[in-house]
């Protein structure tokens, strides 16, 4: 693409898009706005940005003047969503070298890969992630030390990894001034993984431009201002928690970081949410769910009429987002975006305007399930999958959507051979959707899960939704199985409340409200659960594996 | 300053940030949404997006086939807040070219200067503006042709002007595909003039990086959405009327261009507001007080509350904020900007939440006269207008307000000797003003209009303010007259209801409340207007310079 330059300007061009101007501008300006924290014991606590950015500076001294950090140095982070991590977040590409995100549920052998294929130098670690840390250690190649984050005294705690630093002790000998240099935007704020389940962990590295530009871009797409409160759900390690903590930064908003928690306990992430008028959230389904069902007992039904949660990884379900609004008022968000895109590249917010008065309310909910429209900066591109050419944007004709933008990567880092997930400028999401005369866009698959059946195409997604809407189904995949005739015929494996069987016919009546009777699963099985992925999606691959020769061997459906 | 660069990032930051990805992002999201302009025979006729879009690509064909415009080329713009405006703001420099904002009310002189130093090719003109652009033809150096503009046809329009081509019959010979090339992000996008009353007007040439961020920041700010709707009050060449055409494209809403109106007649623009449920204005005091005296009038009170209205230019009175306030819902927002930056870099829009609840009634609507908090992006210094040194941001320190940002002019156009404007790489603003502990900026003088009294500063801004609160006083002016004892002692000059006399003991009531007695005017006399720039601020210069021997002449007030 030939870039045309005109007459010169007279603007200053050459100040830097850089995190450190974020930081910056919410000290100055929100300096008593309140952070709130759950220590390991549970207590919340508080502090504020300015006593965060004393911190930050205090850090960014120990890097430089204790270990000797560089600009171009890696720096990983195995915490969960906590303070320090935030700090983190400022202090390491604050002295221009690179936050290397761990994401702590992938294998120790891909966790030791992405530190290694990094080069990082040191590792900041929890203390309750030190058997984490531990388990990679002996297989690590470039760190030089470690640095254990904990509310205890170095005294009181045992570790095997050497030589081993402690946060608080170390940061209390720092000045509590530091003199931040202007980073280049182009420069790599942070590291992330993807954690595909094909091959191994790939790099993206986002630079302070992209994080800058993300930031603005989704602060203004979301309507953020400095009353609102973020709830960091979205674990900090996954593209830096959806950017929402960049946006909370930039509009001085209030932050709640809750430590570590499981979704099998969310009660207490929404006892937060109501005590804290929290505003804004991230978080998939997985989260969600369990939390309407919290919600749904409690006496006294929150107001969170102001909230906006942004909803992501998998399709929220309409009875979920119906339910939030009903019960609370919040609203639930489907977003779109991936490591790759920083990620958020749509969101389905508010309703397009010119789609305002003329919509049922049931055409509204079923409007919602869609990705929504992109986000300004953001070039959508739908391409035939095999050529890479356009294809048309009338919300039928299905195509790969490629994706072009200032926090979009243009390449996987020093990795030769993924060159192919990269065409004419753009990268290729591996997602096979539509995109409407409105701008909206829907996912029906990733392009390897659509089940290519007699030459058609049936969308997987859709049909997991579709089955999750019957009241006993906790949890539904449909994979694509070979089939000698048809190519590939779907199964479906559900996981259903009490684990009873529901009749096949009661399945069927479902799934007729959106399926042809040819694109009915052959076979429907009944499973106590559904192998899923590190980031909690279902792996199919493992599931089609498991069931590789279940129509080939039995010839089920071949009437069809 | 340097710039430190660190490990490289995988992002694509090569995507150019230029205004030709807003328009694309509109028309592609919001094809239908609407565009309203008001025709040169007050109707009020609608088209879309889509529609201005398909009308941008005439145009440009127009420019590149037809005039043989090339990237770099500079191109006048002599119009109304209308529709083609609309169009030439992305046309034009879509295609490379500089858009020039020629200011129809600066002199002739100074018009004719402007464009021969842009080296304009060709201007764009309409009708009504006919005799504006033949006053300047004579004198133009680079001119190659002009358009005129105008629903009427050629055969009607009397002109003087040679070559002369008509808008509508030209764009209509063509094609309504352009393939709009990537404009390099540091090239300027339009050029504005500054129209200060000193020397000739200077050139910002604002790149679309600049643009883009400003715009970005701006929606951010004051939270655009699609569903907004922006009546365009402020003049399309100032500062691209404030950069609010650029946020309603970026988030699709819809736009109102009410074409020529004055001050006097706002009667129809108050109209326009409650029928079209107007969301978005910007405008000065000046253009808001007649507005509210007609709402006053209004039998029944228009529902304004989803409104926020920008003010700039000049103080806004508390009691035209609360009038809007209580009469209709709107916020008005007092704004902070200049030519020199694009210009909003700060605004008083949502209360500081740390200040939340903390403040009274009375103390709330005293916060909102200050200029508010900066936008994103924008450092502020406070410095030494001497040394240029910074001084401390305490809320009562007075210091020179110099900026640095990526919306922040970092030269003049070919202006040798306008070096002295800029230090450390901040543009100096020439405003003298605070900073608090919270971010809040508040100007109190132009630093050359600072009364400078036996060592200590009098603000000229507060005094005015002060005495336009009395419910007689129309409009107020406050200058420094030499004094041989005092160096400066203030002169208030004061228009009042009917042209009658308000007792001196009643002013001085009045002035009481903000001032010591050491600082109140010599002298206050009654005229029947004060002289204004052609942007509508009082002429200062003008009036010291008429007054300069009054006070040494007559030896009034020797005895303080």
């Amino acid at each position: 693409m030939k870039i045309v330059k005109g007459c010169p300007s007279t603007s200053m061009n050459d100040v830097q898009l850089n995190t450190t101007t974020l930081i910056k501008h919410a000290v100055r300006n929100f300096p008593d706005r309140e952070i709130l924290y759950r220590s390991s014991d549970n207590q919340v606590q508080c502090y504020t940005y300015k006593d965060a950015y004393t911190r930050m500076m205090k850090v960014a001294n120990f890097l430089e003047n204790k270990l000797g950090v560089k600009p171009g140095d890696k720096i990983g982070v195995l915490d969960w969503n906590t303070q320090r991590h935030f700090e983190l977040y400022y202090a390491i590409p604050g002295i221009g070298s690179t936050l290397l995100q761990m994401n702590l549920r992938i294998s120790t052998d891909d966790l030791s890969y992405v530190t290694n294929h990094s080069e990082a130098q040191y590792v900041f670690v929890d203390e309750s992630l030190l058997s984490v840390a531990e388990a990679i250690a002996p297989s690590l190649k470039t760190v030089k030390g470690f640095i254990v984050m904990s509310d205890k005294p170095m005294s009181e705690i045992k570790t095997t990894l050497s030589p081993i630093y402690h946060y608080e002790e170390e940061i209390q000998k720092e000045s509590d001034f530091y003199d931040w240099p202007i980073i280049d935007e182009t420069t790599a704020y942070s590291a992330c993984y993807t954690s595909g389940t094909t091959g191994r962990p790939k790099g993206v590295y986002y630079s302070h431009r992209n994080i800058y530009l993300h930031t603005m871009a989704a602060a203004t797409y979301f309507g953020v201002n400095s009353h609102d409160c973020l709830l960091v759900i979205v674990p900090m390690f996954h593209a830096q928690s959806w950017g929402l903590v960049q946006v909370a930064t930039m509009m001085g908003a209030k932050m709640i970081f809750p430590g570590r928690y499981a979704a099998e306990e969310t009660a207490p992430l929404v006892d937060l949410m109501i005590e804290e008028n929290v505003t804004i959230a991230g978080g998939s389904p997985a989260i969600f769910l369990p939390m309407l069902h919290y919600i749904r007992t409690l006496e006294k039904k929150p107001d969170l009429s102001k909230a906006r949660f942004l909803s992501g990884a998998s399709e929220p379900p309409v009875s979920m987002m119906r339910g939030f609004k009903e019960l609370t008022g919040a609203e639930i968000i489907h977003a779109y975006g991936a490591t790759e895109t920083t990620p958020l590249v749509a969101g389905n917010y508010l309703i397009s305007p010119t789609l305002q008065g003329k919509l049922t309310e049931e055409e509204k909910w079923d409007l919602k399930r869609k990705q929504g429209l992109p986000i300004t900066g953001i070039d959508f591109k739908l391409c035939d999958p095999e050529t890479g050419e356009e294809v048309a944007r009338d919300g039928k004709t299905v195509g790969e959507i490629c994706l072009r933008g200032p926090w979009i990567t243009g390449s996987y880092y020093n990795s030769p051979g993924t060159e192919s997930s990269f065409r004419d400028g753009y990268w290729r999401s591996g997602d096979a959707g539509t995109i409407d005369e409105n701008g909206y866009v829907k996912i029906m698959d990733r392009i390897k899960d659509v089940i290519k059946s007699g030459g058609e195409w049936i969308s997987s997604i859709d049909m997991e939704n579709t089955l999750m809407g019957h009241p006993d189904v906790l949890e539904a995949v449909v994979v694509g199985i070979p089939h000698e005739k048809w190519q590939e015929r779907p199964l479906a494996l559900v996981v259903t409340k009490d684990n009873k069987e529901i009749p096949r016919e009661e399945l069927d009546g479902v799934l007729f409200e959106r399926f042809a009777k040819w694109q009915l699963p052959d076979q429907i099985l009944f499973v106590e659960e559904i192998a899923k992925t590190s980031v909690g999606k279902f792996n199919k691959k493992e599931i089609v594996k498991k069931y590789e020769n279940l129509y080939n061997e039995d010839e089920v459906s071949s009437e069809i």
